[in-house]
């Protein structure tokens, strides 16, 4: 298997994200840094880039200039890690210059930004996807396929929650990524939940395989001169109307990423953590309840084993997950579409976001419930 | 110490309650059961009692035959075990005659009833409790101290759940308690909240030493044909503003006595669940998390260790809680103020539980806010 | 059911084992206190009685006090809660005497010791037990069921250990019962090992139902001055040639009874630790690993479950083990031998803890292989 | 920082540790393979081959031929990937012609192969490295360095483990790795303890800073008809005489890596489990046990955040372990030294392992304590 090319926007020196895309793009030996305009700040770019890599001042020249280069040359995938407010505009323009996409979640500022993106996927029929990462862990979609199999009967309930710590203070001028998150010209309608709370509800919407109908919800700007959002809670409805709640924070101190769901249902009940991504507990009607592990003797369904790289036993982690999400891609772009690869989260997928965030908003402005509308 | 004198009304043959509160009576050898109205039912009021035992058709049988005897020979105090409909008027008549009381939760069926209640204990000055046996747990009163203390700092959010499997499927015909669990006649005007919501709420307002001020909430009947909530979810504000959820179910299969509570705070976090009863997690500002056990080298709190009967690593349990509460009372009726014993949960708080439900039910049938009001 | 009437040896004020029986002989409510030598010391041994019970200063004196009374007011049992150095002679004076017995572990100080108890057993036709407590959790007697119905298939290897904390310091002159367990002469001729060595001795034999056949041992005395060993591991071989490790300390700072065992087979493993009783782990071939609770629902055995008091979801501890051990004597004094109540431990277990530390000290002055001979 | 340029002989089509080391090398794009000898099976070899490699038909052509290259062309690191029996010659011809090396463990079949590869490496000055892939988990250097500082005084026991359930039955024929693992002419002198018994001895010396001085070993072989160990158990004294107890099988029905630690001290205790490799328990002297997890915040030791690429809540796994290893060896083939990159286990590590197993095997043939000697 050929490797993919890759140009990276964003993720300039001492960002975060710039080097978990590296070290993800790189684990399978798939694809190939080969261009990256990773900051508008020119020690930060150049200080991002890597021997042999074509380094552009910003998005545009790199779009550009890529463009301009031999077919086998030129990238062919483009991964968009800026903060929010440019992820639609970049997205937009990649896909029109025939670039493939991954870009990072949030998809877009708002709904009308994320529908313009689906439509600039759907016209230029590149393959294109939002990085929910948590979503490339191998046991969420075991748990998928069990629920949908009815290992728990009907789903009665459903708890979701994101819980992290480290804006528990006002770390806004210390912290790289604090300020942009919790300004509303750069974030958008929403901090914590747009931020955070977006990963919840894909979540629930992944397992359940529902789309989150209706929501009640109560936002909290818990640190003082905060603008936005950092703290909240949802009651939910799913399309069929099953019941749950989501919680998003960022200010309950020493809470790293507490991303978990429970469903339970008519038979009994599935749980995930995050922080032990290869584990999921299962109990049945009796409430004897078994771990799971993430290794192929235990998962039944043979799509999330093809997601493990390892025996049962030796652990897997994040840049795992965010790994798959780039050989499916990567498969995508070869057009090997009999690839046993994890299902992509498209444009609608990251419009859903917007459109949860944006009812959260409305409900806790409007103390009532407020329909999820795309 | 001299034993205390019990009779017991409800618990008849065949019940949960009635031997709970039996061991629970007799284990630190501080009371005894002199007399019993165990069920209006003849056989199962005989086959509940011990050779010795006086025994009554009725609770007001009881009352006046026990207040007849000589003050050396007649009960002191009077456990209350009936379904709900009957809890205030047998508390009511017991104080009245001169008993102490010890009622199960609900304190009653609504406000007028509880409050009732209360100002029959002010008027007789005799003790009276809500058996609210959870808060009989040792590491609960360590929680609430250390949180009175400082060790999580402001408390940011709390998360609260009571979430059972048992009336999953219709079974109100054939699981003892289920029927009049399920029956406004009998329970009130809600099922789960009434039921097991309340524990969750009582938890909430020991631990943060903070009543709940209003609620909005989201009831649900999952099963059909059942007449009250057996399923729900609330978004919560404390006095002080602090946000909160609050889960309850009986529908969810497999799940038992799942009662459980996060504390998150400025500098930590604290957590507990009924099933591990001896155990607390505490977190801190780095993520550290320190599993506390019940054991008197590490409880901080003198009067939660003074709830141990045993040395570190030697488990007690749920009984054992609730002999908490006896050993209390027998504690107050016998007039040694001085005795570490725990706080008995008095009628105000058994119509904060009133209070919390009534706003439950009211806020989920307008879909907002609505205040807790006593 | 009436009430046994219980005489009490040994457990003067102060002591921790007196307490813990008179809350395990209370529970159900079957066991009655009515007389005590509780200790030596004058002042302890009335500082232990009660109201109503007859104090005799010595065990000599109680066994014939007792002894002269009328059948229907004397005690019918006698427990026996001494140092290890009297256990003998009192229970074989307690047998001829016509009592029943429940002796403290070890049952003796030696093998002839032991023989001797057992002999008297036999001749007197009296019940008589060893309170191996750990033994009476219900959990403990699913695993044994499970075990023995194929569970796991043929056993493969046992990891017991029993590891505590106490004595890491030289405490012997501060802490109660560290002087006696660190005295040859109160002790016998081994500290940990005949202390806590037997009970994971006993729980190994319990849940494999098969005897350990040979040792090998690596005895330490960590503490400077100490006189006996204070910790040690074993290898071990039960009678089928099955291996094992058996580990105890007293010196390892900071744990508390952590008394545990994991027996791996050729289809799965089965696991159960002290401190958390009421739960065991059982997994299979794929390695999923369920986790069982002591809920009636999830308990194969009639026999495990007849020794639950509550239902799943209410945890049950320490007391309610030696409790059962209580209740199955009480049956068998009454003669109601069709109770569902647990196998009591005879003089046999006992003396086979006695033979299991002699080979474990002989192995350990060898270095080689010891049979144990009982 | 340029890629080091990697040979990797061993791992052909189909094999656990080819796509193991090319993960792992690939991780942090410092390694890249540039040649193979994976198989002497020509249709192996060519499937384990990537476009642009140089493939040769054996270690012996790979050797010579990539020695005949310019220097910066040719590899410059040799992975040495194959069964037991010829990691040594591998070993020791790369050393000779100028390559650095990482061979798999164990280092070689004897004490006397490894010697000659200890001197091949010393004479040749090349970087050289044994893959103990679990000691490049963050958290065990975490560990090791907590342990150092005293944090939980003077170790007073160990307890190690390495139990899997793959052999359980005579699977010999039928999966890989199986055969070669059980046959003495491959394997050498003991197969469990050999192959995985030492991943134990080398943890428990690496966490201690201390060698296992001496053993008293019970080998087993359970499955009929095996010619080698599939099971055990080892008392072991370290050099200060601290006891511990070491448990290696591979018949354990459903085990999977059961690769973990209890490190028992005067004051605390520290554990480790390999399958959740980013925790460990520090208990401390009154029992309260606390679950650090592998978060910069959370590690005290500089050199062990170092391993970490990920912020806290972003679980790592064993492919970063294993990139560890390569990032070391990379940073040391570059000549940076001052790179904060792990210790290596060197050639003399490797030895450390033979001597063991060869102490054991002789231990359990005798039936007493064997000293350990290199």
């Amino acid at each position: 298997m050929r490797q993919i090319r890759l140009a990276i926007v964003g993720g300039g020196a001492g960002s975060f994200m710039g080097p978990v895309h590296r070290h993800a793009a790189a684990l399978d030996g798939q694809v190939q840094v080969v261009a990256g305009a990773f900051s508008r700040d020119p020690a930060r770019n150049a200080g991002a880039a890597r021997p042999g890599e074509r380094l552009y001042p910003d998005w545009q020249a790199l779009i550009a200039g890529e463009a301009a280069l031999a077919p086998d040359i030129r990238a062919e995938l483009i991964a968009v890690l800026t903060p929010n407010a440019t992820h639609a505009a970049i997205s937009c323009a990649a896909l029109a210059a025939g670039f493939a996409v991954l870009c990072e979640k949030p998809l877009a500022r708002d709904r009308a930004e994320a529908r313009a993106v689906a439509q600039a996927a759907a016209a230029s029929g590149q393959p294109f996807a939002v990085a929910y990462t948590y979503l490339g862990y191998a046991m969420l979609h075991e748990i998928r396929a069990r629920i949908a199999a009815g290992a728990i009967g009907i789903i009665r309930r459903i708890e979701a929650r994101y819980v992290q710590g480290w804006l528990a203070e006002p770390v806004e001028q210390d912290v790289p990524g604090a300020a942009w998150r919790t300004d509303p010209a750069e974030a958008g309608i929403s901090g914590c939940f747009g931020d955070i709370g977006v990963h919840a509800q894909s979540l629930v919407e992944f397992v359940t395989g529902q789309p989150i109908a209706r929501v009640l919800a109560d936002l909290v700007t818990c640190v003082p001169g905060r603008r936005l959002d950092d703290d909240g809670a949802v009651l939910l409805r799913l399309a069929d109307g099953t019941p749950g709640t989501l919680v998003a924070s960022q200010v309950c101190a020493g809470e790293q990423n507490r991303l978990e769901i429970a469903v339970y249902g008519s038979t009994g009940a599935l749980r995930w953590a995050q922080e032990r991504p290869g584990e999921a507990i299962l109990s049945d009607a009796t409430g004897a309840a078994t771990r799971l592990s993430a290794s192929p003797a235990m998962l039944n369904s043979a799509s999330a084993a093809a997601l493990l790289r390892l025996p049962g036993g030796h652990p897997e982690g994040y840049l795992e997950a965010l790994a798959n999400i780039y050989r499916a891609l990567a498969a995508q772009i070869r057009g090997n579409a009999d690839a046993l690869t994890m299902p992509l989260a498209a444009a609608d997928t990251g419009l859903r976001s917007l459109a949860f965030t944006a009812a959260v908003v409305a409900s806790s402005a409007s103390g009532g419930w407020t329909p999820v509308e795309i």
